[in-house]
């Protein structure tokens, strides 16, 4: 019996989409107001989904508590109330889009994860705009 | 042309987490605070989703007079306002797990449902934990 | 400057409605399929408000840390995954309506609030059913 | 990194379910009090999901202002507070269900997205009614 | 112990807004697009609310399957999948905004409640737009 | 006929709580990880309520095209994507708290708005922490 466990978490934090090696009008040009020097800032709500095999003996996919303590210390210790791309190493290179965030959440949640399983993320950057990584 | 449609309906029932096979240790261990001998409950949500190829001469791909009263018999008066445990029969064996609940609502709409149609459900045990179930 | 800051908090519980010194048919007729003897349950969600001045200071009408730890003790702890009716002193005399829950919680939230604030409680049984009260 | 990002989007129809080809006692048969000769209307939530490989120099699946606009010009300004059966071509021989019109919206974006992209639409007639085409 | 009690409820409709006393120019200058003499339309959600004393005997402030019957009744069998300005006789004479449709659904149900009982009306038109009305 | 007309917007900023006249050690003790000198962010959330009389001609209590234009300019332009503390002058000297937020988007909206009107503000910071601010 195959099947998907989702579990939702949040996180908020600021950010900024901008290349140093573009000019300033390239940065304006392709990011407009998400380029603002100043940083603004998100409310970033997940839903992390492992999919596998239901164990017969507890009727569990995944015990959730596991899952959400790799949620915590990989996503939430590490990205609520930062600074995406002061403080947090992942995007010192990347830049924060939300499709880099989920591919870093995914990455960090996978590592930490029994590999039996697969993951997807969907990440809200707001409530109207949205992502899904599985990992292809 | 092929598509899903979907159908929200909700149950709110009772439940524990328990092997009688296991010591109160193991259950405890295992199933934590949802083991409470006394029972918790839940405001169960589902999202029926049903695919497969649009009428052309209606543009529906099911009545969904059909699908809500296949719903309201099989699940909502099967499961509403019920102690999972002790008032239904499918969990005098299973524990009733959202990943259990959501096997057996599958095969109770499946077992009424023209064949011709996939099935998925969609089961919220709470608005942040969920499973998804296609039968696989 | 007057304010009310909310927070939402959840818990789930099962409950019954049923006064023993009726007959069942009273029962019956008075709560229906609430009254069903084996339990059922719900995920209760809760918007806790409290009305006050804003301290000049801090910007802060209250700093939110004390009333997390406030609902997390008074309510959380005492009523999440518990059976009401079996578990919860408050209600061994008291029917766990909506209503009943809602007065219970304002009065522990209450007693262990500042005095200056003046609290309100809106508690939603389901996410169709709920009530609200202001201590009056 | 292939990925699928969503933009949420709705609008307010009125509309009709009917065919002039059957007896008015088949229309009601079939489409009930959706076949009310009055018109009835709903708000309409889409989400709209993109797919595809995402940019490495910018971090995007899509500059979301192109998917936006697309949205506006060809879905927004052409169905919001339009009655679809009286003035929205594509409705003129095809019944305006939830799956004819998420078969439309599919249609009417794809037209104007570039073929590298796959597509897909969830139209949310109600809260509780929603469908999902894909283009298969 | 005096609290309120609410109830969400829902239906599906058409209307317009115009005035037959006005030229087209001022009907399109006030109410623009609402204007679109093919109708348009919404799913309205209502909540309603009802505030009095808790009966002590039964730890409910109303039954609620009054209530859903007033509201059954009332509202949703009067207006759900209706075209408001051609089929509902408050609106012969009255402009469906929201702000009347509110009206006329607080002394719809406000003939049939016990006077003991205060009532409000919230009124959701679209997800973005809503009123309260509570009889003043 | 007195009622309330609420509209929902939105915007996403960067904020930081701290007193520049305060050690580190009292800033972090009092606004913890929201005194991140790198800031954070959030989605925030306004419902913003108009109340009076209803103009017995349009049945409207305001034309909600008035009410979206101030929001844009008050409130969208003037906070959206911007870093609160560095690019807003109201925070310049007020610490930008959920509490005061919605004080100056109140202050901002109601010196535009016919003064026929009352206002409340309500400001969600997160969808679990919010605030409503009548003007009191």
């Amino acid at each position: 019996m195959r099947l998907t466990a989702y579990r939702k978490a949040h996180f908020n934090a600021a950010h900024r989409l901008y290349r140093p090696d573009w000019s300033d009008e390239k940065n304006e040009k392709i990011f407009g107001k998400c380029n603002n020097p100043h940083f603004h800032g998100h409310n970033y709500d997940m839903e992390i989904g492992v999919s596998g095999e239901v164990d017969p003996e507890t009727g569990y996919l995944i015990d959730l508590k596991i899952l959400k303590d790799i949620i915590k210390s990989e996503v939430e210790d590490a990205l609520d109330h930062k600074n995406l791309n002061e403080e947090v190493p992942e995007f010192k290179e990347l830049i924060p889009t939300a499709e880099h965030i989920a591919f870093v959440i995914y990455n960090k949640i996978k590592a930490k994860l029994d590999p039996k399983y697969d993951l997807e993320v969907k990440l809200y950057e707001t409530p109207r705009n949205f992502v899904l990584y599985k990992g292809e």
